[in-house]
C-alpha cells in the first residue's frame, strides 16, 4: 500500500513537493505536543496549490491511505503527530494572502500564511487579525483554525472562529467545496465553517480561508498589578469584571512563574509580588478602563503601576511570544483546563494541593479574562520513576477541573494527547453523533485517524 | 396517523398543554413569513419541561409524524409555519430563566424567555445579552438561536451564536443531549453548539441555552446624520469604518423611510435630507468616538447633530422595536441580504433601478455596520395582478445580492420562504453535504420537514 502510494505521488507531483527521506520524516513526524507512540510518516507532501492537496487526496481516497495535515507543527496536543503508514501534507508552501479589503475588512488568505504575516500586512490598513496564540509568530491560519485557536486577546476579540467568514476545504474525496460567505452576518445553511473550525483536520482540508479583520487599536494602556498571593490576584479578575470593564489583555502570572521569569531576566519580579496580573486596554477608552481598572485593584492590595510602564509592556510582549522557547516534554507537562470565571481561584486552589500532596512542581499562567489556565506540572529532568505521578497529578487536575464546571481544552484542542480526557466531559450519545459527522465527512477514515475523537468502543463478543 | 398521535398525546399530557381546537390551529398555522401554502396543524402542544418535549419527540418518532418548534412566531421566512399532518410544538411556557451568574457572566435559560426579559433580568448586574433583533420585546431565546437572530448591535457585539456557550436539545428521538460548555473558551469536539445555532429547528429541538452575557455600557451616544441622498449616506459609513470607529449600532434610512416615518408621526426627517444615518457608539471610549464620528460625516456633507439629541436617541428606540407593527403582505414583499460593505452603495443602487424598472415601490433601512440590507418593495394593496411583479422584482434583488458578493440572507434565516434562492448561493455539493448531516440527526426527516434545507433532486427515471 504504502509503495504504491508514493509511487504514485511522485508520477503526479514534482519532486521537490515530495519526500520520503528519513530526516524530513522525522522532522515532520510529530508537533510539539507529548508524544504518546512515536511513528514516522510514509512520506512528506508539501501542497503548492489548491490542486496539489486534492491531487493528494484523490491518491489517498483511491489507496486507503492516511492523511495528516500540518501546518508549522507548532500545536501542542499531538494533533498533527504521524499516525501508521500516514502521508503529512504539509500547507506551509500555501502562503499567500490572496487579498486585503481594507473597506470590507476582509483577508483572504491561503492556509499556511502565518498568523503574524497577515496581522503585519493588515496593520498597514490601520487593521488586525484578532486571534493571537502565542505562537503566533510561528503559526499558520490553517492550523489556528484546525484548533480553533484562542490566545490572550480572546475575551474581548472572541476566538478564531469568531474571525472566520468562510473557507475553503478540499474534502476526503478531492472535492473542493466552499462553505460560509464574505459578509460579516450570514444565515443560510447549516454553519459547516463552525463545523470544521476546530475539527482538527479530520473532517476535511482547510486550503483557504476568508477571514473578518478588527480594528487595530491606536490607544493601548498597560498595567501591572502585583499581588501578595495567587489568590487575590484572582479575586483581582473578578473585581475588574464587577466594574464591567473588558480589558484586551488579563495575564496570572503565579509566584513560580515570577521565579522562572526572574532567572531567565535576572529581574526582581517575585520580590515584589507573589503574584502578576498584566492587563492591557485597548481602544478609545483605554485610559479612562485603564483608571477604573487601577483603582479597582489598589482597593484589593495590589501595587500598580501608576504610568506608563514600560516593564509592563514588555513583560506582556514576552508573554505574548512565549512559544518556541519552552516546549514540553515526560518530565514537564501542562493543560489548559477553562474553568467559569468565578471558579479560577478554587482551581488555582487545587492545583496547588495536587502539586503539594504528589510532591511536582507547579507554575500557572492564566488567561485569566476568559478563565483559561496554563498550569505545568514538572519533575526533575531525567526522573524517569517520577514521570507516572506527574501523569497522575495532570489527570486529577483534569478532573477537579471538569467538577468545577470546566472543559479539557480551553484553546488547544483534543489531538491526540487529550482524548482519554475527552469522555470525562462529553457524554457518549454526544460522542456518537460526532462519530456520525466524522463518517459522513470522510467515510473512509482517512484524515487524521485517531485524533480529535476518541474511537468507538465496539461491544465485545460475549 | 393523526388520529393516532393525537390519542396518544392526550394520553401522555395534561388537557391544558394540547389542543386541537380550530381557533388554536389556525392561530399556530403560520409565522409573521410570506405564506405559500396555508396548511393547520394537527395539534398544537405546549410543553412545560424538558420531559414533555421528549414525550412529544417519543410519540412523533414512533408515529412518524413531523414536529414543527416554534417559540413567539415571530419570523418573518416562514420557518415556524405548519406543515401538512405536523404538531406544532410551542416552547414559549418553558420561560424561566433558571440563573444569572453575574462572576462568571453567564445565564441559563430555557427556549422560551423573551430576549427582553433576559435583557431585563440581566441588566440588574449591569449586564446584558448582546443579539437584539427587531422583535426582542416579542420573540424568545430559543426563535433566535433557531434563526441565529442578528440585529442592531451585532456588528459590534456580534450575531447570536456569539453570545450561546451551550445547548440543551432534545434529539428527535427523544433523547436530551448538552453541548457546549460554561466556558467563555473551549474546543472540545465537534462544534455542535454552532450546528444547532442557525438550523431553523431541522435538528433537534433546543429546551434551555447556556449563554454568554456582555457588559451593559454605561456610557452611550447617539448620533443623527442627514445626508442629501442615500449614496452619500452609505459613503459615510465606509468613512465611520475607515477611521477604524466601531459603533455599536449605524442604521441607514432611505428617503421613503423617513417620509413613511413623518407620515406615522408628523415629523420632518424628508425636508432635513435625502437619507439618515442613526448611529450610536457605546462603552468607555463612546464620547471619543461620537466626536470623530461627527467629524467625519460632516467632511463628506452631513447635517450631523451636534449634542445629546433626544430625537436621535428617540429614532434608534424606534427603529429598535420596528417589529410588531409591519408585517409583509402580498403586497409588500421584503428581504435580507446582506453584502460586503464597500457593495453597500452599488446594491442599493440596484434596488432603487429595479423598483424604478419594474413599477414597484421601495424602502430601504440597513445595518450599515455590517452590510445587511431589508429593503421592502410594495404595490398598491389590493392590486393583484401587480404581484408577480413584485416577486419578480425580489428575485431579482436576490441575483443582483449574490452578485455583489452577498448572501441571501443576513439574519432572518431560510425557512420555507427563501429555500428557491438558497440554491443560487450554495452549490449542490455543500448542499448534499448538508443533507447528510439533516439526516444524520434526523433520520426520519420529522423535525421541521421542508424548512431550512431545499429537498434531494432525485434524479428522473428516463
Amino acid at each position: 500500500m504504502t509503495a504504491s502510494i508514493t509511487e504514485a505521488l511522485q508520477a503526479a507531483l514534482p519532486a521537490e513537493r515530495f519526500s520520503t527521506s528519513e530526516d524530513v520524516l522525522a522532522a515532520y513526524a510529530v508537533d510539539q505536543g507529548p508524544v504518546l507512540e512515536h511513528w514516522l510518516p510514509a512520506a512528506v507532501v508539501w501542497a503548492e496549490s489548491i490542486e496539489d492537496v486534492q491531487a493528494v487526496m484523490r491518491l489517498a481516497s483511491r489507496h486507503g491511505v492516511p492523511v495528516v495535515c500540518r501546518g508549522a507543527g507548532t500545536g501542542v496536543s499531538g494533533g498533527a503527530h504521524a499516525t501508521p503508514d500516514c502521508l503529512v501534507l504539509s500547507l506551509e508552501r500555501m502562503n499567500r494572502i490572496l487579498e486585503i479589503h481594507p473597506e470590507d475588512e476582509v483577508a483572504r488568505v491561503e492556509a499556511g500564511v502565518i498568523n503574524a504575516d497577515l496581522n503585519a500586512a493588515a496593520a498597514e490598513y490601520g487593521l488586525m487579525y484578532a486571534p493571537d496564540p502565542a505562537s503566533y509568530k510561528l503559526s499558520t491560519i490553517g492550523g489556528n483554525i484546525a484548533t480553533n485557536a484562542g490566545g490572550l486577546r480572546c475575551a474581548k476579540y472572541g476566538v478564531t472562529r469568531e474571525s472566520v467568514l468562510g473557507l475553503d476545504v478540499v474534502l476526503a474525496d478531492g472535492s473542493l467545496i466552499r462553505t460560509g460567505r464574505r459578509t460579516f452576518k450570514g444565515v443560510a445553511g447549516y454553519d459547516l465553517t463552525g463545523l470544521f473550525v476546530g475539527s482538527e483536520g479530520t473532517l476535511g482540508v482547510v486550503v483557504g480561508a476568508t477571514l473578518r479583520l478588527r480594528y487595530l487599536p491606536t490607544d493601548v494602556h498597560t498595567i501591572a498589578a502585583f499581588f501578595p498571593e495567587v489568590t487575590t490576584a484572582a479575586a483581582g479578575v473578578l473585581a475588574v469584571g464587577k466594574a464591567r470593564v473588558q480589558p484586551a489583555i488579563m495575564e496570572l502570572l503565579d509566584a513560580n512563574t515570577l521565579v522562572q521569569l526572574d532567572e531567565e531576566q535576572g529581574s526582581d519580579l517575585r520580590q515584589r509580588g507573589g503574584a502578576l496580573l498584566l492587563i492591557q486596554t485597548d481602544g478609545f477608552g483605554a485610559e479612562i478602563e485603564a483608571g477604573i481598572i487601577r483603582t479597582v485593584l489598589r482597593q484589593l492590595g495590589a501595587t500598580v503601576t501608576t504610568e506608563v510602564s514600560e516593564e509592563a509592556v514588555r513583560l506582556v510582549e514576552l508573554r505574548r511570544h512565549s512559544r518556541g522557547a519552552e516546549v514540553d516534554d515526560v518530565f514537564r507537562v501542562g493543560e489548559d483546563v477553562a474553568v467559569p470565571r468565578s471558579r479560577l481561584v478554587h482551581y488555582i486552589a487545587e492545583l496547588e494541593r495536587i502539586a503539594a500532596e504528589r510532591g511536582v512542581g507547579l507554575k500557572v499562567v492564566a488567561h485569566a479574562g476568559d478563565g483559561n489556565l496554563h498550569p505545568t506540572f514538572w519533575v526533575p529532568a531525567g526522573e524517569t520513576d517520577k514521570v507516572p505521578v506527574l501523569d497522575a497529578a495532570l489527570d486529577e487536575s483534569i478532573e477537579v477541573g471538569l467538577a468545577l464546571g470546566g472543559t479539557i481544552t480551553g484553546e488547544h484542542g483534543v489531538g491526540q494527547y487529550k482524548l482519554r480526557w475527552l469522555p470525562l466531559e462529553q457524554r457518549e450519545e454526544v460522542l456518537e453523533l460526532q462519530r456520525g459527522v466524522k463518517e459522513l465527512f470522510d467515510p473512509q477514515g482517512l484524515l487524521n485517524p485517531g485524533k480529535a475523537l476518541p474511537e468507538r468502543v465496539e461491544p465485545q463478543a460475549s
